[in-house]
């Protein structure tokens, strides 16, 4: 089955921060969502060959910043160069939006629409990516922003009203 | 923590459909996502509470079917019922769009944006809810209609393009 199949779901745009020992990363996830109410549990799939896999499992904990459709650049950024090669944390948009968190050592960020701060709880192998399952130890969120959405490949703002979930 | 923390995210809007002996159900679904390219993986965290969660136990697979914009009553009318007291696929709407599947036994859905037949391969106890993670063994896919998104609990559309990603 082509990856065709993955791309039928709208999506939101996540930055993945990992902080262990003094090496700091940043990379660009889709594939997140909220797993539980309580405790509050969030769930982000990882790729093994992704340098933030081994530093998730080393540090035991993980921020997850939920981009605003501001935020785009950071996204593309993140996501199209490796921290194996290059610290993400050194690039001019990241330094300058760059915000200590409360609980755990990976850094937040500013101006997005929301910023967990997670200790890794679980893990599971699903085929070829790693469920990745955090504890929410703290949470910002910034209504005054809209998400940023990922479908089909495109980067896309939340559309118009339809009616309220009952 | 609130459930506040839940509600940053954009989700999908999916019914999950099962079979089991002579017993079908749906329910809706957000906390959905695909997990794996190879082989092709999608979970759905179904709180134990649900009456769904035990069909899938049972069945060992569901179908997930991805809404499309104009189907927000399916939404709201699988979401609000309990499948205990109702057969759902009795409602006039369900009937009336009813199909049937290649290879599970759980019913699809006409009009979706997409619909998955999944085969349940593992699952994993997060919190208070359970990620079901199922194998795709087929996929239908309708490009002509737009995704259903829920956000902070209101249907939305689709917005405006931003960019591709890269």
């Amino acid at each position: 089955m082509s990856r065709t199949y993955s791309r039928q779901f709208v999506h939101p745009v996540a930055l993945l921060s990992v902080k262990y020992q003094d090496i700091e990363n940043l990379a660009t996830m889709a594939w997140v969502s909220p797993v539980s109410f309580d405790p509050p549990l969030v769930m982000v799939a990882v790729s093994p060959k992704r340098y933030s896999h081994e530093l998730v499992e080393k540090s035991g904990e993980f921020a997850l910043i939920v981009l605003s459709d501001n935020q785009k650049e950071l996204s593309t950024l993140a996501g199209t160069k490796s921290g194996r090669k290059e610290k993400k944390w050194d690039l001019e948009p990241f330094k300058r939006l760059r915000k200590e968190p409360q609980i755990i050592r990976a850094p937040l960020l500013k101006e997005c629409r929301a910023a967990y701060e997670c200790k890794l709880v679980n893990q599971l192998t699903t085929g070829d990516h790693t469920l990745f399952i955090g504890e929410v130890v703290a949470a910002e969120i910034h209504e005054d922003v809209d998400p940023l959405i990922l479908f089909n490949r495109e980067y896309r703002k939340i559309g118009d009203f339809i009616a309220r979930y009952p």
